[in-house]
């Protein structure tokens, strides 16, 4: 059994953040909206923008940009767009944070299998991610993707060999972690986050067959039961 | 003997693009300060931002927002901001043009021998621009990195168990496509193209050892100096 795991709000803190510096844009904005508003507006632009900017820190910023502009009406100020930009530039800053036993169940399934990181987002703020979160040698293969659906993880599993079959992905996207693995063969286990990005919702996952769990915790002893033997 | 290629400006169209877009910016500016100038801030802001941002469209627009807003003192209009958004958005919808002799130069080889396409910016664009450049399926591997190191190169021969005194890099950049392989052992040739951008221009390459040819179209009688068999 090979275990593939998501990095943002799986192995690491990431959609609070976004989260805090939405609330910011909110408090810029309100001059002229309310926060539903800005939310509902920030997040056409972002849906808007997704085919060509893809995922990430620069994406979202850009998305902020254009809806203080048009949530606006032109009105808001350069210096207040600068501050924009900055807010992007503080979330590519931030530090990496782990989330609660995730260091010790990775460390746990990485001396008895091989663990695949599998991500989405800008290239480099990613690899800095995966460099900066102390965990990185216990991943046989990092795969930094712009998209998780079913043609993504096929290529991946090629690439290193990997039977769907003997394939587990663990993530806290219903969309992008769980339903493109089973759709190509493999399994998932679901770790929801705090937060879910709307863009990552789905209306519902029909009757795919998959666990949830609520912490990275409960992760070993559900794999010791679809047959991971936990030492060696 | 494996052939590495570069995308942008070795395979297709790129620099020229992003140098009209500047010149946009700098009569956009040319209220505050002189194209020399607009040219200088743009640079030391890219510069300044390349550890954080990475290459690419994306950073660029950044770039590009943050220049105008400290060139003219906070003075831009929202307006205007909006305006370099929506240039970052006409380069990413741009559409691929191959340099001259590269569709049949890249035929040829693939024919003979495997083709691995080195290229580094925005995954999204970049595999945007693979998917449109309609060579794609002529190369046996397509690698996307961030920076195009020793180390970078390293891993990706490693991944696909390619020996380094077995491997050509192809490309218009001395400090990206030429210089790394040579430091790991790998032959390269250097295709200048019509523009270099600053930041991919080195002082001098020293007493490094490469040759240098005017378009693609040279290509193949180079490499069948070199021992590669043409036609099989």
């Amino acid at each position: 059994m090979i275990i593939g795991f998501d990095g943002d709000d799986t192995l690491w803190h990431s959609e609070r953040e976004f989260a805090e510096t939405q609330a910011e844009l909110r408090s810029l904005l309100s001059r002229w909206v309310d926060d539903e508003e800005t939310n509902a507006r920030l997040l056409a632009t972002e849906r808007r923008n997704l085919a060509l900017f893809g995922y990430g820190v620069k994406a979202f910023t850009l998305s902020m940009i254009e809806t203080a502009i048009e949530v606006s009406g032109g009105e808001i100020s350069a210096t207040e767009i600068h501050h924009l930009v900055g807010l992007g530039k503080a979330l590519l800053h931030h530090p990496v944070e782990l989330l609660d036993g995730v260091r010790e169940v990775v460390e746990q399934l990485s001396a008895v299998t091989d663990l695949v990181l599998v991500t989405k987002g800008d290239l480099l703020h990613q690899e800095t991610k995966v460099a900066a979160s102390g965990i990185s040698e216990r991943f046989a293969h990092v795969e930094i993707v712009n998209e998780k659906d079913p043609a993504t993880y096929r290529r991946i599993l090629e690439r290193h060999r990997i039977d769907p079959a003997d394939f587990v992905m663990v993530g806290n996207s219903v969309r992008s972690d769980v339903l493109p693995v089973l759709d190509i063969g493999g399994r998932a286990v679901h770790v929801p986050y705090e937060i879910t990005w709307e863009i990552e919702t789905v209306a519902s996952a029909g009757l795919a067959d998959f666990p949830t769990i609520a912490t990275v915790e409960e992760l070993p002893s559900l794999l010791a039961g679809w047959g991971l033997e936990l030492s060696r």
